[in-house]
């Protein structure tokens, strides 16, 4: 009954300290996978198909205690999210066949133990790459930070940093359907192309071009912002301090910036808090999914429509996989890094 | 019909800019003053009894341009909250005799032309000066800050910084009311024991002492900290920020500790905000005045069962008041720094 098949990997080669991880920190490996579901066991088996690069991954790398993010397990697969098909089943949520997203391992094949936590993926005629992004935990994590942690109202004056990425170009497109400002940073000419003609934000530009960014806040800005949302922290959130408006709001979703610094950076402006009356909140997707159903009923007809864009940068094979998620760090994926590990 | 009598007045000789202020840069003259309200006018004149000391009135000593607080003007007599007397009245709201708490002059007697801004006292049977302070200002930044920006439940562990200033003391006090876990920090043995023995602190300690605040924390919140009422900026913040639990709230209502700073000092902890989903929020009390009948209601017979204690550090005399309001910013006042100006 059972099957025993090859199994590639991508395993922790043990845990790094600060700096910025580098490839060799990720080995690949064969190992043996038996695809059927053991007796006893609630669990699935799944064929992975398409794994998500995100950066929360890189403070998996450290070995860290009483952090809500879980160390990977040096020698052992990484985990991540991912699409997958359902080879084998003893959970009564999931048969033979399904796709789900969620939780899986860094190979070929995974045994998933805890697949309560899975999502079945009901609708399929949109690219089920989506599913590691706009319509998988990215989506979520700008559906919840903006509707629900930004409160944003119409014609808002709206700053996204890391505005390519997965999480910002969503969160601009929903800016811009509600009737606001949208002004996006990224780190490249081409991501701030992308920003405006692809994405629809108001204005874009180059953070690394900019010597002073309370000016360049300020050029695009020139009645303040309204909601910022935080993808990058250190700098950048100093210098939207200055920038915000009375009663402005920040959500910050996170602070890629800071995750590879020794220490992290010290932000000078926190006085503006007062004055300016500010919120600054920190949030995590993983308390808003309830609100799923909600959401995809809201942007599958988006998509259908046309009326949002959506852009992935995709590494073909397991192989390629250390390379795309070191090079999030370093910015060099435009758009959502995804690595498709078979297309069935 | 017009009396015009001497004034005596504490006027700004001059901007000044970073560092800690001088009673030098505050000069004592004699004015004349008409004790009749003109013609055409709807202000008041009033004889000023107690002047109230607050920590927002540094950044008036300094030119800003576009701040939410107003500079002081040079050669002028500074302007603060104080409790007054009516002399003459061309307003609706007041009459002669009536008293009032609000936004007065460092002198003797005072026009007010903006007469609609100030309170009137209808409860005398407590002593005046604490309309400078725990029926005031304080305490109405105490009152909002804790139940409409702290959101607080019963048994929460909250933690007060600048706890026995006029603030503080009132925030910790209704923590303890409400059934919270209460510890307060001050900068000497004098005021920690006040924190304990005076106001009920279940502990308190002197920030002096202590060469590791993340530490010092820890020791008082095992656990953590589900509400930080931040008076003090800084490296407080920064300790503090690690030792929050999750969905816990700071409320910030004051960085005394960088109000005299060339630069504000780094904040470097920010990342705890995402993880442990942190709502950091700045309040004015200027925006929760339409709440001052529903605090009195709440605070009045808590004055008088004897459930809430207030300490005031009296300066005597309008002569005393520079060395008063630059003590502040040393810590050498013991509770809320009043200066009386006259008993009547």
């Amino acid at each position: 009954m059972s099957e025993v098949v090859n199994n590639k990997q991508i395993v922790l080669k043990d845990y790094i300290g600060a700096g910025f991880p580098k490839e060799s920190d990720l080995i690949t490996r064969v190992s043996k996978i038996n695809l059927s579901v053991a007796e006893g066991s609630n669990g699935v088996v799944v064929k992975n198909l398409y794994l998500s690069c995100d950066p929360y991954m890189r403070m998996r790398m450290t070995k860290t205690q009483g952090s809500y993010f879980e160390s990977f397990t040096p020698h052992q697969p990484i985990t991540g999210l991912g699409v997958a098909r359902v080879l084998d089943s003893k959970n009564q949520k999931f048969k033979k066949g399904d796709l789900v997203w969620g939780m899986t391992g860094w190979e070929e094949y995974s045994h998933i133990t805890n697949a309560d936590g899975l999502f079945k993926i009901e609708h399929s005629d949109v690219p089920l790459s989506y599913y590691t992004g706009l319509l998988g935990m990215p989506g979520m994590t700008a559906y919840s930070g903006f509707y629900e942690v930004c409160a944003p109202k119409k014609a808002e004056y709206v700053y996204i940093s890391a505005a390519s990425g997965a999480v910002g170009q969503l969160v601009g497109q929903f800016a811009k359907l509600l009737g606001c400002y949208v002004v996006g940073s990224a780190g490249s000419k081409e991501k701030v192309n992308l920003l405006k003609n692809k994405f629809g934000f108001d204005e874009a530009f180059n953070y690394k071009e900019e010597e002073d960014l309370v000016a360049a806040l300020k050029r695009y800005f020139p009645d303040g912002i309204d909601i910022y949302f935080e993808n990058v922290g250190g700098k950048m959130l100093d210098a939207v301090l200055v920038n915000m408006r009375p009663h402005g709001r920040v959500a910050v979703c996170g602070m890629i910036s800071q995750y590879n610094l020794e220490k992290p950076e010290g932000v000078h402006n926190l006085t503006s808090i007062i004055a300016k009356r500010l919120r600054i909140q920190g949030f995590l997707v993983s308390e808003y999914y309830h609100l799923y159903p909600k959401f995809l009923e809201m942007v599958l007809p988006y998509i259908k429509e046309g009326k949002i864009n959506y852009v992935e940068d995709t590494a073909e094979g397991l192989e390629s996989a250390p390379a795309a998620l070191i090079g999030l760090f370093s910015g060099r994926n435009i758009g959502k890094q995804v690595v498709v590990v078979a297309r069935e």
